[in-house]
């Protein structure tokens, strides 16, 4: 994939931001500024991936997707950027904040069900009958193409590079991360991150299949919720990812507190047990390379609260 | 002084941030998010400006300075940039954090007094006895216009500008960004933005003189300490603000809490402040195009506690 990576790199590159990795000598790593991207999100450079790909005749039509969250916010604002029209299901489940926030940037929301599935169907079905693409937030490898941009980024603002640590949920992000570095820098160890209460694609990878896996609640909202069957994003993340760390609920906490304390960023769940991942092998890391994906900042009301301590 | 601004701008273009220019909806402004440069606010740039136009002779003898914060911060930064020795005093109240930040960017701490006046004492002593260039926050023309290369980036990045809400300190940065808005755009409206609780550069231009002022504690950290007397930034900031508001703590929390809440941005009380005064008046912008300067996001610990509502 890499040359799809570096040509999505290159077609997104006015679109998306390039965003800084930055040496935090607290933690001894870098991190990877992409709560800094336009929505909070590394979402807007795998939408911006697919929606620049559309031909004429596509874009005229619109784009529909399902998303409660960062993919909803990405697919409404490379939309817009292209002024094309979106439309993005969610379900009961989403926010005022985020509909909100969809809504501003020119897309037409829609509620449909109580539960993220039963919106995606219902946006399948909608897409399938009006002709229009459907956006899927990993299953598709034009968007994983679009989240590997950030591997380009990396490889030139840090050439030798140890390991990359990023949290996994559909495995768009690590999978075209991976990809590419696999490609230019194969001795870069990719480690994949799960919370243990939701560590979908491991349990998948250890199964050798996409199976069913049991989730509790977790902080890293985005990372939640089952594996589509088929999707192409493990065949990416079998090849990808070296090596997997879980971690607890607790380690999340405290790691998107260190990193409120000591950088000042408010970041997501998801980013946290990319943190608590490094920080349970730290002192073998010293004076390598490594960095650490903080892939966005769109917590919700309730886990800002518990990062406030209440 | 548009002129060296715009020079300034050229000069530092490749050492500081170009920060984004983004609309927030919510609060009907844009915010010029600052707190995204180097070394977390705005004070970076100035450094850079004054490092970068030292002699090579001066630069090989180093620089001093005296700061406990941001402006410490961005003499490191900007020194180690260039490759120069530089010197911070700073006083027994900087925080740990602040002094760890300054010796890791590899410039040598060197504490002195109780309090920032000591330190400042200190420091122009140690500057004249060495030979060295002392560095000023604020009281140094060079500073200033590094602080004015905002305005060269706001008005590329919105050249239809109805006003623009800032805190004041010393007065570096509304005086920069005021000088060049005045000479491209002189319907711009500048506006500063103060703590009731020291509103120094306030009543000195009430005044039409540089006098004591009273201060109380302000979560403003970052623009709290009296005016140096002599110092420049009074007749820039007399020709280059329009208007000024006052806010309570209270609303500077309640702006503070606002943009953590809907942007997830840690910001100074400074940034709060402008926050506030532009809230005080937002029905009257309503339909015009407004930039509030989120000039950092530099808290203290205490401060911190107190935005998390502890």
């Amino acid at each position: 994939m890499k040359d799809e990576i570096l040509a999505a790199y290159h077609r997104i590159a006015p679109l998306v931001r390039q965003t800084p990795l930055e040496h935090s000598a607290e933690l001894g790593a870098y991190l990877k500024l992409e709560h800094l991207q336009h929505t909070g999100s590394f979402k807007f450079r795998g939408a911006s991936n697919k929606i620049a790909l559309l031909t004429g005749e596509q874009a005229a039509a619109g784009v529909v997707t399902a998303s409660n969250g960062n993919h909803g916010l990405g697919v409404a604002a490379a939309s817009r950027a292209r002024g094309i029209a979106a439309e993005v299901f969610v379900s009961s489940q989403v926010s005022d904040f985020k509909a909100r926030r969809i809504e501003e940037m020119g897309a037409r929301l829609h509620c449909a069900g109580d539960d993220p599935l039963t919106a995606e169907v219902a946006a399948r079905r909608a897409a399938g009958e009006s002709g229009r693409v459907f956006i899927s937030p990993y299953n598709d490898l034009d968007v994983v193409a679009g989240q590997g941009t950030i591997a380009v980024e990396l490889h030139r603002q840090l050439p030798q590079l140890d390991a990359v640590f990023a949290a996994v949920g559909g495995g768009g992000l690590i999978g075209g991360i991976g990809e590419y570095l696999k490609a230019v820098s194969p001795s870069t160890e990719i480690v994949g991150c799960w919370p243990e209460n939701s560590p979908v694609m491991y349990r998948c990878l250890q199964a050798g299949s996409i199976v069913e896996v049991a989730e509790r609640p977790t902080l890293s909202e985005s990372t939640a919720g089952g594996l589509e069957p088929g999707s192409v994003t493990f065949d990416v993340c079998r090849r990808a990812i070296d090596r997997g760390v879980l971690v607890s609920e607790d380690e999340t906490l405290r790691a998107m507190r260190r990193v409120l304390e000591i950088e000042h960023w408010v970041i997501e769940g998801a980013a946290g047990v990319a943190v608590a991942a490094f920080l349970q092998e730290a002192p073998r890391w010293r004076g390598k390379n490594v960095v650490i994906v903080i892939c966005g900042r769109n917590v919700s009301a309730e886990v800002l609260n518990k990062l406030c301590g209440k």
